[in-house]
C-alpha cells in the first residue's frame, strides 16, 4: 500500500473556519497564559501577576456567586439534600418543582432525576421566563412557547443565523451588525459565509446608534448582498452605551420599512449603572409603537446567566424569545435544537432562578437581594473610576461606561508607532496591547479584534476586577502609555490629538 | 411607509437547515406528548401511560444517577458543602482539586470559584481524561493536550466535521456512515452540505462491519464527491453490536489506504453485555498496528457523560481525543471551539468522576461500584431478554444487544400494509410505529429515521425500561405484532418471511 497522507491540512481545512477571527480569546490570551505559567515556574517580570480583563468571566475575576443560585443548582443536582435542615425552604421548593417538570420519575420523594429536558428547554422554566419577561416589560404579554432555553447566549445568537443565512452564491445574505461588536457575530458570520454589513456607533456621541448610519449601511450593502437580519447589542459591548429609546424606535422603524429580522442581544439589562440610562427592551418598544409594528416586525431577544449579577459563566445558561416567527420556521428551529438533544440541565436551572427570584415574603428574600445589590453597585463604582482614570491619562479618552462590563477607550498612538507596527505586519493595537502585557502585565484587547473606524486605536477592558486591583490596572495603564507616548515623542501631539 | 413582509419564511429559510431530519425526536415523539397531556387531562385510551423508548435518555427512565457522581458535582457547585460532614471525602478532594484547576480564584478555602473554563476544558479534567484513556488502553500513550472538553458527544463531532467539510462545490467533502446510522451524523451532514456516503452494516452477520462494503462505498462514491472522512459507531447504535478486534484491524487499514479520517464513535465503551464480545478502542487497535499506522492515521474519537453507567444526559458532558491531527489545524480548532467559550463546566465535573472514579483505599470505593454494577448489570439482563421475547414473535427477527443501549428488531411488514402507508405518504415502518403507539401507548423509532436497506423495515427501542416494565412493552410489542399481521391476513407469511 502506499503511505497515509493527512487528508486534514491548512490546505484543505474548511476555509470558512479559517476565516473566524476571535479576539477575547485570541493570540494576546494565549501569550497571558504563557507569562502566567513563566511567572508560576519562577520566571521574573517587571509585575508578579498578570490581570486578565480581557474577558467578561466575573467570577474568575472574583465575584461572589449569589448563594440562592448556587442553592437552587446543588439542590437539583443532589436530591438527597432536600433532605438537609441547612438549604432554605425556597431554594427546596424551586429545585423539587424544576426537577419535577424535568421529565425524570418522581418514585417517592427524593429519586427525583434530572434528565435530558425537551429540546426547547424545561417548560416550568420557560414558563418563569415568560412571567419574568411580562413583568420587566410592563405587562407586555410574553407567550411561554415562544421562549427557547439555549446553551450561553452564543448559542441562540447562531442558531437564528444559521436559520437566516442561506448559502446561495447568487443571494448571500447580508447580516447587520454594529461597529465596534463583539466578535462571536462576526465569527459567526465568516464560518456561515454570510456578508457582514457593517454600521458604525457614533463614538463622538457616546457610542449611540444613529438610523441614517443604518441607511446608509443598508444601501451600500444592497449591491452585493442581500441585507435581512439587523444585529443590535444593548446595552453595548464592547461600548458600553445604553440606547436611549427614542433610538430603539428608530431603529425598529428601519426593520420594519426594510423587512429585516432584528436580533436585540441583550444579555446586559441587569447591568445598567449610568443614573440617567435605563434599559428598554426592543420588545417593549415594538410593543408600544402599535400592533402594526408589534404584530409583524421579527425579533429574538437574547439572554444569558453569564453576565447580569449572577456571572454563572460556567453553566451556560441562556435563552431566548422569539416574536412573530413564521411557524413553520418554528418547527424547524425545534427540529434543528433537537439534534443536539437539549442545553445543559444546570444553566436552565440558574436561568430559573434569575428570573424567578425570592420574593419579600420568602427567607432567601434579604441576602438575595443584599448580594445583588453589592455585585451590581460594586460594577457601578468601577464604571465611574474605569472612565475616570482613564480620561486623566492624555491621549486616551474614554466613554462613559453606562452598562455592560467593559470599557472601550480610544487610544492615541502615534504615527512613528504605527509604521513600526505595520513594518512588523501587526495592528497598531496588537503591539500596543503586547507591549502593555509584556510591560505590565495586564491582559486587555485590541479594539481591532472589534472593529473601528479606519485610523482610530481602541482596547477592551473588563471592569470586573476587585476596585483595589482595577486601581492597580488603570494606574499602571496610565504609566505606561505616557512612557509609550514619550518613547515616540508624542506626548504633546497626543494632548492635542484625542480630546 | 409600506407593509412589513417576513423575511425568514420556509421559502426563504437556509434549506440546508430544512434538508435536516431527526427521528430520534422527530414526528412520532411529538405524538406521543400530545397523547400523554391527553391522558394526563382525563382522556381515555386502551392503555394508561406512554412508555418512552425513543431515547436513550437512562434517569427519564428511572435508572438511578451514581451518588458519588452526583455528589462531586453538587460540591463544586455550592463550596459550602466542603464543610459538611455528610459528603465523603473523596468527593471533597475532587470537588477542590476541579474548583482550583478551573480559573476561579481561591481566596481562604471556600470561595472557590466556578466560572468559564479554558475552551478545551479544565487542564486537570483533560490530564485524568488522558490517564484514564492509557489504562483503559493497557498502556497505549495518550497525550492530555490531545483531549478536549465538549458539550456532550454531538458537540464533538459536529465540530470536527467542520473542520473537514468545505463548501467548494467542486469537490464536495464525502462523509462515510453506517447505515443504520444515529441521525446525528446524517443530520450535520444536511445541515453543512456535505455528501453522506453509505456503507451498510451486514445485518445477517450480527451487523457488522464487513470491509468489502467500505470499498464498494467509497469506490462508489469517489465518481461524485471527495470521501474525507470514514464514521465508525462502536458500539453501535442503533444496531447494538461491538466490533471484534479484526474487523477494526481491516477498517483502519482501509482508512490507512484510502487517506481518511476516522472519527470514532465510542459512547457506548461501558456498555458491553455479551460474555464474548470486548470493547476494544480504535486507538488502541491503531497502535498495535505499529507505528507506520499509530503514527500517522487521523482519529477522533468521542465520549459522553449521557451514556454508560452513569447517564448523566443533562448535564451534557463529552470530551474527545484527537490524534495525528496537523498541528495548525489544532490551533484552528481551539479558535473555532473558544468562539463557544467552554463546555458546561457541570459536564466537565461529571465526566472527571467517569475517569477518576473511586479507588480501593477510597471511602466511597463500594458504594460506587455496587452502584455500577447494577446499572451494567440490569442492562445486560435487559439486553438479553428484549431479544429473546422479540424472537419469539413471528414477523420480527433481533439480533443478539451486544452492547450500547438498543435493540433494532428487522419487522415484517405484510406487502398489502407496505401499499396502505405509500398510499398514505408515508414510511411503511412510521405507520407502523404511529399504530403501535396509539394502540399501546409504545413510543418506538420507525428504522427510517436511522436509514435500513430498501425494503426492509425496523424500530429501534431502548432497553432502558425497567426490567417490569420492558417485559410489559415487549409483550405488547409481541400482542400488537400479530394482530397487525392478522389484520393483513399475513401471519403465516411472516413466518416464513423473516427467519
Amino acid at each position: 500500500g502506499t503511505e497515509y497522507k493527512k487528508t486534514l491540512t491548512m490546505e484543505t481545512l474548511n476555509p470558512q473556519v479559517k476565516a473566524v477571527e476571535y479576539a477575547v480569546r485570541g493570540p494576546i490570551v494565549i501569550k497571558a497564559g504563557e507569562i502566567e505559567r513563566y511567572l508560576q515556574e519562577g520566571g521574573k517580570k517587571p509585575f508578579t501577576e498578570v490581570i486578565k480583563a480581557n474577558i467578561g468571566d466575573a467570577h474568575a475575576m472574583g465575584q461572589q456567586p449569589i448563594t440562592f443560585l448556587r442553592q437552587v443548582v446543588a439542590l437539583c443536582t443532589f436530591p438527597e439534600l432536600l433532605d438537609s435542615p441547612s438549604f432554605p425552604k425556597d431554594a427546596k421548593w424551586r429545585a423539587r418543582r424544576i426537577l419535577q417538570s424535568c421529565g425524570g420519575q418522581s418514585i417517592g420523594d427524593f429519586l427525583l432525576l434530572w434528565s435530558y429536558s425537551a429540546s426547547k428547554g424545561v417548560d416550568c422554566i420557560r414558563q418563569d421566563i415568560a412571567a419574568y419577561i411580562e413583568q420587566r416589560d410592563q405587562g407586555v404579554p410574553a407567550n411561554w412557547e415562544n421562549i427557547f432555553l439555549t446553551t450561553g447566549a452564543s448559542d441562540g445568537i447562531v442558531s437564528i443565523l444559521r436559520l437566516l443565512v442561506s448559502g446561495q452564491a447568487h443571494a448571500r445574505t447580508g447580516v447587520m451588525i454594529p461597529i465596534p461588536q463583539y466578535p462571536l457575530y462576526s465569527a459567526a458570520i465568516a464560518e456561515m459565509d454570510a456578508v457582514q454589513v457593517n454600521y458604525y456607533l457614533d463614538e463622538d456621541n457616546c457610542w449611540a446608534l444613529d438610523v441614517h448610519e443604518l441607511h446608509r449601511a443598508y444601501q451600500t450593502a444592497k449591491e452585493h448582498c442581500q441585507p435581512r437580519v439587523l444585529c443590535i447589542i444593548n446595552p453595548g459591548n464592547p461600548t458600553g452605551q445604553v440606547q436611549s429609546k427614542k433610538c430603539i424606535k428608530d431603529v425598529l422603524h428601519f426593520a420594519y420599512e426594510e423587512n429585516l429580522f432584528v436580533m436585540a442581544d441583550e444579555v446586559y439589562q441587569d447591568n445598567v449603572y449610568a443614573p440617567d440610562c435605563q434599559f428598554h427592551s426592543f420588545k417593549k418598544v415594538l410593543y408600544e409603537m402599535g400592533p402594526e409594528y408589534f404584530n409583524s416586525v421579527e425579533l429574538a431577544s437574547f439572554h444569558s446567566s453569564s453576565k447580569g449579577y449572577t456571572g454563572e459563566c460556567g453553566f451556560r445558561g441562556g435563552f431566548m424569545e422569539i416574536v412573530n416567527l413564521d411557524p413553520e420556521v418554528k418547527s424547524q428551529l425545534v427540529k434543528m435544537l433537537s439534534v443536539r438533544l437539549c442545553p445543559p440541565v444546570t444553566g436552565q436551572a440558574a436561568m430559573d432562578v434569575i428570573v424567578n427570584p425570592p420574593q419579600p415574603d420568602e427567607p432567601s428574600h434579604g441576602q438575595f437581594y443584599k448580594e445583588k445589590g453589592l455585585v451590581l453597585g460594586a460594577l457601578a463604582d468601577k464604571a465611574k473610576l474605569t472612565e475616570h482614570i482613564l480620561n486623566a491619562v492624555p491621549g486616551i479618552k474614554c466613554n462613559p461606561v453606562q452598562g455592560a462590563m467593559y470599557a472601550f477607550p480610544r487610544i492615541f498612538i502615534p504615527p512613528r508607532a504605527v509604521e513600526e507596527a505595520q513594518a512588523l505586519g501587526m495592528q497598531p493595537d496588537m503591539m500596543y496591547c503586547l507591549r502593555l502585557l509584556e510591560e505590565t502585565g495586564i491582559c486587555v484587547v485590541p479594539g481591532s479584534g472589534f472593529g473601528q473606524r479606519e485610523g482610530s486605536y481602541h482596547f477592551r477592558m473588563t471592569i470586573l476586577p476587585s476596585a483595589e486591583k482595577l486601581k492597580v490596572l488603570l494606574e499602571k495603564v496610565h504609566d505606561f502609555h505616557i512612557k509609550f507616548l514619550n518613547e515616540y515623542s508624542a506626548l504633546d501631539e497626543a494632548q492635542r490629538s484625542v480630546s
